[in-house]
Parts: structure tokens; C-alpha cells; sequence
């Protein structure tokens, strides 16, 4: 992959300016919207059962996350799902704390059976419970390492015929046949919550203006790991980190923002 | 306007601290609780349908913001709205995204009917949705300049005997009669999620304090426009435009704060 | 209360890194978490009636919180309660806004009555109304000087056989039997919205590591004291206030991060 194919394409994202629909948790919406916008995207929060469709209809992408569920916004996320499907509107799934409980569970499952996702990124656990591989995940964060779940990635990316991204201190992005390992970011991104949400909007915001999905997430999984570089550097602590990163993901539009590119492609 | 009037009136509201209701989104909430915090204003978020009139009832102002709405909301902003209503409490609506699905647009039309809002602040798709011109918008962002909607702002403030803000590069107030045009603020600010938001509440906050809404939704948009103008000044991206945005708010407390104004009067 | 012993029980809770459970109010989730991570916990949101069980149940700590209630929610916080005193997991509550509603006051009593908390951490006003002492709250801010309350907290302490702890410019925190008193913290601390959030949430890290619950309650309003004056030192304002102050949270990890303590103790 080079850069200048890389920034070309985030260029063309921030000349589209797609909207991107989230159903996501109450944590993270803040940071989303912020990401979206900084990346160049233009973010849309809409729950209600009585308007998540004609909300994915004008949209370029449907995010949904599953960090803090409810009965009432998980037929909302089936229903809006559905809607990307019949349109063909790329639809991305981030499985937030899957093994955590049962209702993470199911709901996971009835997402994949209704509205099966086009892009899922996790972190390992997460990954790894939604292959139903019995993981008990500790909580919402990561108790695996990243590399221990890519066959199951793999695995899972040809049966259900789609990309899967796991991140962790490598990202990898597979869609059965082929696998990225990233090596960009910063520890310091395990100190801020949300950055596994962002990286799935940003996944929604690459996607909605292509339809390479697998480059799309190896795109937005670059964007952040070099923006995390690029915050790291200045960052005094998660706070300043924070700040930087939102600064960072506006800022990167040229070749010189990013040093050498830390991917390597091989065969699943 | 003079600047000693504003920074007067600025000190006022400091030392009454009004308590501000909001029925907002989720993706504001924080940042729009610390926008009052740091204008001198005191924030409560409530929304169930169970106390919503008791909050209303101690506050000196209720904001309406219906960027995620249910259901259960919806009945929650009507019951606040007529307690507002019965005693005289400044009601202000911020209709996000109206035009962008027939439950936002019935919502406000209900808003309009059941509890009519004092001042009512949008971008100009917004503003022309709830005209019911037709337009439609582009999820929650503006598609059309300010200055386009202006006419139909007129009109509606007078037909709703109220006060119609149009926030854009250039902000419009009026009430029918009299319109103000301020040319402050930065891009930036279109680069932060919630800024408008955060604007209606500043809204409801100076109308807090005087019976005069026309001033109450000058004031705080020129409040706003400062504020965002010594951010910019220091801002390096929308991350620490953010920080610096909040800092501002606190900070203006003095004429030497205040530029030259660009506030323009004319009769409607 | 020595230096030394109070950094290594921050170490040691950094060492646990215990998952936290947060059944909290909308606008502070997201500084909730982020401030957990910061000091090293692990955070958890989630408020389904379908899962609450099992999250409670692979987490160290439950932390209540009424800030933004609705019935399902209230619901929710019970059962969640219940399985934290099954299991003997600590159980804190932040009655935000105790006295401003019947639906808050009745929420306290409720919760009171079926799991009673280990800790409760409220500002005085809200402690006050928790006593039923017909406070009339101004919203959910402090109206009291906290050492007005400290004899009613004492009382409630011994009546419920818990820890209580009343922020304000001193802090006390009370068992029924003695009484700490912290002068840490810094007035910009009122200024952002969730401090009082952030306090029971850290409260509930370090209750996870030990049965000292009235040590876990002093150690965690020191850490957020001695936090709050670090970024006090370095802030332009509350927006700045906020960043410094997470990255405090993270960087204070030894005794020359700490200036004398400012806490004396005696018997209630």
C-alpha cells in the first residue's frame, strides 16, 4: 500500500463529506460525532424506532454498536440494518463487550442472521466471542492478544463472506482470503475510551465511499493508528492525548504527516 | 449594542446563575452542561416523564433539543414545555435536524402547538423545514446558507410571536420586526459536534434573565461568536478548539475581551 | 494518613486494574470512564434489565448513579444492586439531585431499602435531602457548606452502618465513628460538569481493592483532590481544567507528585 493512494483516497472521503448513521452507546457519541467530523464525514445519532429507516436512507453508512444496549434500540438497530441492506448502504458492526452477557450475545447474533454486516471490528475477546469460541470476555476491554484471534478472524471473514478487523497493538484487517497487520498507534489509546468505537465509524466513513471494504478498513485503521502516533507525541496523559488525536485526524492531509507506512499483506 | 451593555448584562447573568432545564440529545449533554457551567449559568438534565415537571418548576428556563429522540422523550419535552408554559418560563427549541425524518417534523410541529417556544435557534435547513418549506435536509447540518432562510425567519417570528435565530457564518435574529446580523465566530465551529446545541442553551441562559428574548438570543450568540473567535486564535484543530472554546467561555468577562463588534440592525 | 501508604494502594489498584460497573447518568459516562482508565480501573456502562445481572457479576465494584433516571433505568440499578449484595460486591451511589424531585428522593429510598449502598458520596444539599431533612436542592448543585451537613451524615452513617462522604471545599468522609476532613481540590472543580461523578465512580475503583471502605472512600477523594490542584496549576480555564486534570489522574504515581496532605482526622 502507499501513502500517496492512502491520502488520495482521504481526500476524496473529506471532498464526499459522507453521512454516516451511528446507533451506538451513550459513552462514546460525543467522541463519534467529533471523529467523523475532524475525519471529514459528516455523523447522524438516530435511535428511534420511528425513524431509523428513512435516517440510513439518506445516509452513506450505518454504524451499529452495541455498548449499551436496550430492548427498544436494538429493534431499531434490526430494523435500520435491514434498510442498509435493501439499499445496499454499507453497514458496519462494532460487537462492544461480546462474551459479556448473553443479551451482547444474542444480539450479536441476530445482526448477523437479519442485517449480516458488511465490515465487523473488535478487539480479540470480542472477536473471538462473536465466533461463538466460548471466550469470556473481562468486560469491554481486551484480554487477548490480537494475533491469537486472527485465524478465528479469518475463519469467520470467509463464512460470513465480509471483512473482519481486529484491533489491538496490531490491527489486523481480513476478508477470508487476504490479511493487513498494522503496526501504527499508541498505548495511550487503551487509555481513552471509545477509541475502538471511532475506529468503527471511521471503518463507516471509508466504506461509504467505496466499495473495497477490505481498503476501507485498512484506510481508517491507518488514519488512526498514525493520528494516535501524531497525538502520542505531544500527549502529557490520556487528557492531552484526547485533544491531540481529534486535532490529529483533521490535520493529516498530506504525505508529510505520515512516516513510513508499517503494513505488511500477506495471504490468509 | 454596545460592548459595556453586553459585558453588563454578561456580569448579570454570572450573578444570578440561573438554573437551566435541558431536554437535550445524548451526543451534547457534557458539552453542554459545561458551556453553562463556564458562562455562569447552572445546568439540570432530566428527562423522565415522572419529574420533568418538578425540574421545569425550579428552573428558570427549559431548552428543548430534539437531536435523539424517542417516544418516551418527546412526552417528557410536551409535559415540561406546559409547566414552562403555565409559569412563564422561557421555553427555547432547538429543532436538530428537522426535515430529516417525518418524527422530527412532527415533533416540532406538536412543540409548536402544545407549548409554542419563545426562541427557536436552527441552521437554515432547519429553520426552513419547520416553515414547512420543504427542504430537505442533509442529516444534521446545514445545506443552505443563513441568509437564504431569512425571509421565511421573518415570517415565522411574526406568525409565532417569537424570536427565530438562524446560526450560520452569518447569524440572523428576529423577531419579526427587527433583525441582527453578526458576523462572529470560525470555522472551526462547524468542525465541533453540538456547537448550535450548545448555542440554544446559552440562549436559555441569558433569557433566564430578562423578559427581552430578541436581546437574550443576541447576547448569546455574540457570546458564542467571541468565544469561538479567541478559540480559533489558539486552536490547532477541532480537539483543542474544543478546550479552548470552554476556557473562552469562562474567560470573557471584560470589555478588553471584545473586539470591535460586527453587529449589524435593520428593520425586518 | 501517610504519603506512602496512599500510593501504594494507588498502585496496588493499578496493578488490579478491577472492572467497575456503572449504572450512570448520561451527560458524565464518557468522563466516567475516561477517568477510571485514567487512574487505572477498568470501566463498564451498561443498564439493560437483561444483562445487568451478569455485569454486575464479573465486576469488582457497582456504582449507582441517579443523575439522569427513567423507570427502567431505576429498575435496572435495583437488580443490579441486589446481585452486588449477593455476592458482597461494594455498592456506591451518587444520589445526584436528591431533593429536587419526589422521583430522585424516592429512587434513594428505594435503592436504601433493597441494597443498601457501602458508600454513598453526595454533595450536602444532597446528603441532607437523603436524610430527609426537607433540604430543598437547588438543582444539582451544592447550596450548603458541606460542614454544615457533616453532623446529619454522621447520623445517616451510623443508621445505615455504611460510609458517607459529602464534597464541597472540604470533603469529609464519615464511617458513624470518625470523621476525615480534606482540604484538597480547587475551586474549577465546580465548574466542570461530573467531578462529583467522577468521585464516586473512583470510589468505587478503590472500594474493589480493599474491605476498608472508609479508607477506600478517603483514598479516592484524595486522588481526586490532589488531581484537581495539578491541573488547577496548569489550567486557562474549565476546558483546559478538564484535560490536565485526566492526565493528573494518570500521572500521579509517586510520593513527589503529592505536596503535604491536607486531611485531619477525629472521632465523630
Amino acid at each position: 500500500m502507499q501513502k500517496k493512494a492512502f491520502v488520495e483516497r482521504l481526500a476524496q472521503l473529506r471532498a464526499t463529506a459522507p453521512l454516516v448513521h451511528n446507533i451506538t452507546n451513550y459513552v462514546v457519541m460525543n467522541n463519534t460525532a467529533n471523529a467523523l467530523l475532524a475525519a471529514g464525514a459528516s455523523p447522524v445519532m438516530a435511535h428511534a424506532d420511528e425513524e431509523v429507516e428513512e435516517i440510513t436512507q439518506i445516509s452513506s453508512a450505518l454504524v451499529l454498536n452495541i455498548g449499551t444496549l436496550s430492548p427498544t434500540w436494538i429493534e431499531a438497530m434490526l430494523k435500520a440494518g435491514q434498510q442498509a441492506k435493501a439499499t445496499q448502504t454499507p453497514l458496519i458492526l462494532d460487537p462492544v463487550g461480546a462474551g459479556a452477557s448473553q443479551l451482547r450475545n444474542t444480539t450479536c447474533a441476530r445482526i448477523l442472521e437479519v442485517c449480516p454486516p458488511d465490515i465487523i471490528r473488535g478487539n480479540a475477546s470480542e472477536i473471538m466471542a462473536l465466533a461463538d469460541t466460548q471466550i469470556q470476555t473481562k468486560g469491554v476491554d481486551s484480554t487477548q492478544e490480537s494475533n491469537e484471534a486472527l485465524a478465528t478472524a479469518i475463519a469467520l471473514a470467509k463464512q460470513l463472506n465480509n471483512v473482519i478487523v481486529i484491533s489491538g497493538e496490531v490491527d489486523y484487517i481480513t476478508d477470508g482470503t487476504r490479511v493487513a497487520a498494522l503496526r501504527h498507534g499508541s498505548w495511550l489509546m487503551a487509555k481513552i475510551t471509545g477509541m475502538g468505537c471511532t475506529a468503527t465509524a471511521l471503518i463507516g466513513a471509508f466504506a461509504a465511499c467505496t466499495n473495497d471494504y477490505y481498503q476501507a478498513a485498512v484506510d481508517a485503521m491507518l488514519l488512526m493508528g498514525v493520528a494516535g502516533e501524531r497525538a502520542a507525541h505531544k500527549a502529557q496523559g490520556p487528557g492531552s492525548f484526547q485533544m491531540h488525536f481529534l486535532d490529529a485526524l483533521h490535520q493529516i492531509n498530506d504525505l508529510r504527516h505520515i512516516e513510513a507506512l508499517k503494513i505488511t499483506s500477506h495471504n490468509a
